[in-house]
Parts: C-alpha cells; structure tokens; sequence
C-alpha cells in the first residue's frame, strides 16, 4: 500500500512509446494530458484515438486512460500513470456542434479553442487581430460545459479568452503558459487573462519550457515566477504544464508550426536564430525532473502544502470537477438563448 | 451566325436540372456563375464536382464549363450556357494552402472567403466581430492570385473584405448583394466596401433577392438602386448577381443557414416572420425576367450601351481578366513577406 502520488502534469505532446510511460512512473507523475492533435480533422483524429486505445492495451501496466472524476481521484494511488485525452486545436470538431459530444465519448476531455491560427471558433495569439469567439465557438463552449470537456486558453488570443471565460458557465484552464510579465512573448498570457481564469475558478500550468521562458532561466526565477503567480492569483489556481515534447524531431517541428496552412517557414514560438527545438535547462531535462521544480518552490518559500497544490492538488480537484457532467437540461432553444448574443431574428427586418 | 447573348448572372445556387438549363437558354443568358457549395468539407466538395462533371456531359447541348478567358469571351455566342463553377465558402480548402491548387486544377473559378459564419480565412458578415483575414486567408488570397481564381466578398464581413481588398493584387468581386443605403442589412455592403470594390477594378452584382431588398420594392426603385450605383461606382462596376435559387425546398434552406454548426434555428437572411424562401416579385420571378430587369434599367436612364455593361459585359469583361494566370514565380519567401505582415521571426526574441 504505497503512498498516491502527486504530480499532474498540464500537458505533454510526445511521440509516445513505453519508455516515455516508463519515464513518468519514475519521476512520481500521477497522470498526464496528453496532446493527441494539434491540426488533424475529424478522420485522422480518429486515428491518432485508436493508436491511443492500443497504447492503453499493451502498456495497462503503466498507463490507464483517465476520463471520470473517480479516474483523477484515484490517479497515482496504483503503478499506473493516467492520462487525460486532450486537443491542441478544435479542428477535430470540423464544422459539427455534433462532433463535441463524439469526441467526450470517444473519451476526449481537454480542447484547446484554437491552436497557432483563427478557426471556426475564435482567434489564436499569433494572429493580428481576435475576433473573440465566434456564433458557432459559443455554442462549442455550451457543449464542452454541458459534457463535462474542459475549455483550454493556451495557444487563444486574449479577446477569445476572455469571451471563453465570459460564455462558460464552468471553470477553464490554462494548461500550459506563463505570465507576459515573465516573458513578453505572445504565447504568455497577460495579466487580465490570468485573473479571469482564476476568479472562475480555473486554473494555469506554469511551464519550463524553453521558448516560454527568459534566456538564462534558472529554477530559482522560474520558482519565483510560479511563488509570484501563487500571490497574484491565489495557489489554488497556479499548477505546472511542462509542454514536454519527446521523441519529436525537427522536421516533425514543420508540422507542429507550418500544418498545412503554409508553405513558407513559419517559427511558432520560436525564431529564425533558434528554429529548432529548444535545449531544455539543466534543471528540467524532462518528467525525471519534477521533483526538482517542487524543490525549487521549496526554496523560494512554498510550504509543502502549497508545493503539494502546485505539484498536483489543484490539476487532481480541477479536472475531477471538470470531468463531471454538466446540466443536460438545456434545450436547444436555451443555448441558442445563452449563446447567440445576436440572432437573425429581431435584428435586422 | 446569331448574336452573341449578353446576360451574365453573378450568382445563382439551385437543384441543377435539364430545366434550369432550357430556362437560362430560354432568358438570353450567356453565363451563369454557380454555387457548388457552400458548408461542404473538401471530400464532399469532390462528389459535388463530380456531380457537375456528369451535368456537363449529359447536357453538353446546353451547358459548357467555363473556366477559361476565351471561354468567357465565346459565351453566348452558341446555343450552351456557360457555367462558372463557385464556391460560397472557403470550407473545401479546410486547412491546405495546397487545396487552392488542387480546386483550382478542377476548375473552379470563384470562392467566397467566408460564408455566413467566421472561418479559417476571416470574418462573417453575420459574426458580431469580424477578425479581418488571417494568415491564412492572406496566403490563400495570394495564392488565389497567382492562379487566377476569383475572390468573392458577398457574405464577408466588412473588415475580412477590406482587408482581402488591400492585400489582393487582382481585382475582387462582390458577386451578390446590394449596397446598405438601399436596405440595411447585414448582407448587404457598406459604401466604403462597395466604394473600395470599385477602386481596385473589381465587380459589384446587384440582387433582386427579396430578403436583400426592402419590402415593396418595384422594378422602378431596385433598378433606380442600380443605377445609383452606377453614378457612384462608376457603370464598368456594377452588374447583376440575382441569387435565384431554383428547386430547393424549405428543409434544404435549414442546410444553407443552420450546416452543421448549430441545433437552434437560424435564420440567415430571413426572419421568424419570414423563416421560408422568400417569394419572389412580380417583376422576376426567374432566369427568364432578366430581360424585364434589363427593360428596368432602361427606363431608369441608363443608354444601351450601360445596360448591356450591367447585363453582362462588365462580368465578361471581370472574368475574362480574372480567370488568366497570375504571377506564378513569386517564391514561398515571397509569399511569406508578401501575405504575413507579422512573422514570428524578429517581432518577440
């Protein structure tokens, strides 16, 4: 009867394989979201769902596929490491309000609104201008809150954020991101939009990865970020999102930047004079590493139990909140009520 | 040896048969642009070519595929209609810069940016804000371009089509809507858009469309709103675009305003007061009134040489220009620098 463990990780997008489950185990991780997709539609998110369904057959020592309330309860309470389901891109949903509840029973439940480009329901933080969410994003956002899917900002523009934030009746996440005042790259979130997710109750993952953060990061700055976001928002909504990447080459780089939206060189987060993946610092070589990020909040003056809320405790109550089904009861008028802010009908003869 | 006809139609989207075909033959018209789909994905878009390839063969005594300028130019002058294959939405492309080419490859000549709802390339006019183009819709533009395929700003929001305006190096049409001042309704352009259309060279097509119209209008007052445009455009601008909808029934036009992304009713142009196809005037009831349309603008004022500009010869001319190939060396790099005004690289470390 082993003690459970901590750590939840807010995202990682690998190529995954048992030594990368191997690897969680050893470093204490209790459960993962996973990045599935980040440009595919429909048919070829189905795929990368069933290679997932086979990963949890042959590796059922390692891992588990965490989809309810009690699977997060539970999470590192076994040898087993559970991981969440999630998309980096609406795009799966194409253009279906149907497509949302599919993917929840498909056992999807983490969807990030936009990836690096404007979709169908809102606008990303690489592009000029945000529409905010768009007709048919508020009534993804009713459906995701309705299924119990949470509603990720990472890679959003700040005004569909705030829409997001605004339209659902649930808490969102931030599962990987840091502060704009840590590094003023458009891929951190302003201060507005930190507030907003933790006065509804949701939460961020702080992230080491490289290109989020300043050059010449130690731990103890990136500890100093986290204590500092625990101040401002409160430590029940500050958590850890490693945006660890295994096993990804450069040119598989292209696809995650370029999709097939351009033929020219596109950087994402990163820039012509670092194009490649980013070196990770020597005090977070990867999930072997997360028990020197919770030593650093340590230092910089965390007490355990707030470490504790860091490490895991806030991801383990948000997702197992999240995980629940919301009110079924809503009928298709009421949505139509709640989030089409200007019919057709009433506006114009 | 008879007369060339004149009669072009910016736009009409019905249930194709041999009797629309005889109809349009029977009205004087030369050359029809047609609406193949509009929320459809690229593999639903492939059956819908596929379904127009087979129109063309077994009614090729009265129907041709248009997609050249000397094609342009010939139509009329025997006893086949032209047919100008369309799109009203960017859909097919889904996320492919490549799929410009390929749609292009089987003869598509006209794409409508966005249709009533914002997409990956910009804004809605039914969209309460409208993002202007994004990265993508700027590459897709310049692509558009380069291969000679005309942007249609109809249901674009105001700013995605003044953006599109600017960053195309071709002219650009506005294949069927009429001008706000004459009714306000979101379908409909401001002057600044219309005022703008015109200066880069492209095409307006006016609508007797009843949801476009305000109610009563006569034959005297929609042609006395065309020549209005003529005087403030300038006649070389403006053109006819009657948005005739043939066969469809009333579930079908759930389809057209509701696709896939809402359960809810929507209206699109219409209202709860008139949810149905709208009746149309006395005075066009078809393909077959254009000659009254035409009688109309005479009896307006306009010489007979403006009439036939508006009737037809002003998309001949517009398409016949459009549908050459644009400039086919440009490189990705200068794509890169030509369409994405920001680039990740140089603006954040």
């Amino acid at each position: 009867v082993g003690q459970q463990r901590l750590i939840f990780d807010g995202l990682q997008y690998s190529d995954w394989n048992r030594g990368v489950f191997e690897g969680w185990r050893e470093g204490g991780i209790a459960c993962v979201h996973v990045t599935t997709v980040i440009w595919e539609n429909a048919r070829e998110t189905l795929d990368e769902i069933g290679k997932w369904s086979r990963l949890f057959r042959a590796h059922d020592d390692l891992i588990f596929h965490a989809r309810t309330p009690e699977d997060v309860a539970n999470a590192g309470s076994d040898d087993r490491v559970g991981v969440i389901l999630g998309f980096q891109n609406a795009s799966p949903f194409e253009d279906s309000l149907d497509f949302v509840q599919i993917f929840h029973a498909l056992g999807v439940r983490v969807v990030q609104l936009t990836y690096n480009n404007q979709n169908l329901l809102g606008g990303s933080c690489y592009e000029d201008s945000d529409s905010g969410l768009s007709r048919f994003g508020r009534l993804v956002v009713g459906e995701m809150n309705r299924l119990g899917m949470v509603i990720d900002l990472s890679h959003v523009g700040d005004r569909t954020a705030l829409d997001a934030i605004s339209v659902s009746e649930r808490p969102v996440a931030v599962t990987h991101a840091n502060a704009k005042w840590f590094r003023d790259h458009p891929r951190n979130k302003s201060s507005e939009v930190l507030a907003a997710v933790a006065a509804g109750g949701g939460v961020v993952g702080a992230a080491p990865y490289p290109h989020l953060t300043p050059d010449g990061t130690t731990l103890e700055s990136w500890a100093a970020m986290v204590a500092r976001l625990v101040e401002e928002l409160g430590v029940e909504h500050v958590a850890i999102g490693s945006d660890v990447s295994e096993n990804l080459s450069n040119a598989y780089l292209d696809w995650i930047r370029m999709g097939r939206w351009t033929h020219a060189r596109d950087y994402g987060a990163g820039t012509s004079a670092h194009p490649h993946w980013a070196p990770w610092p020597s005090w977070f070589q990867g999930p072997a590493d997360f028990v020197r990020l919770l030593e650093g909040l340590s230092k910089v003056g965390l007490s355990d139990e707030d470490v504790a809320a860091v490490a895991g405790g806030n991801w383990r109550r948000f997702f197992g909140e999240a995980f629940a089904p919301g009110d079924d009861h809503a009928t298709a008028d009421d949505l139509i009520g709640r989030f089409i802010s200007v019919t057709r009908d009433g506006k114009t003869p």
